[in-house]
């Protein structure tokens, strides 16, 4: 894990736990901010994912194996979704 | 709920049963495909997220608050991906 997802997790951690705590509305906007440094990091929606998922697995130890292995399923399908963005960015790209 | 969503829907619910049930790879095959039907529906990352919620929470009723309420930033997060996307996608028609 490179540098930067690591500090990324870091901040999803720390805006997903005091909105667990709070549930503000402080804490969505943390989350639409966050989301734009992401996008400005290039880092796919499957790789928010897969922060989501190791995130929820080390605060809940005991989130059951199947709510686990679900995520591995939203995963999958959400690749779809990272490689349709990088076609469209690399389109975008040559066009300009 | 229009009746494509809701199709949808009872389709990633049989994939997700399907898959939590025999951890084959079939079942991350058949979420592929699942994520391209998704895709030409113009479905949204954040409505996936969502319909994968919904469904977590209709088959395992049990599953703590603090693991459904994370969803809630997942999906704040998951929503600009989803508006990067159809800008790209609007440029990408108006270029056509």
């Amino acid at each position: 894990m490179n540098n930067t997802v690591q500090k990324l997790e870091e901040s999803y951690k720390h805006i997903l736990q005091t909105f667990l705590h709070d549930k503000s509305e402080q804490g969505l906007y943390e989350a639409q901010q966050f989301s734009k440094i992401l996008l400005e990091h290039q880092i796919s929606p499957e790789e928010l994912v897969s922060i989501h998922r190791s995130i929820l697995e080390e605060l809940f130890p005991n989130v059951s194996s199947e709510v686990q292995d679900s995520f591995e399923l939203l995963l999958e399908v959400m690749m779809g979704y990272g490689l349709a963005y990088r076609e469209h960015q690399s389109l975008r790209d040559r066009q300009k």
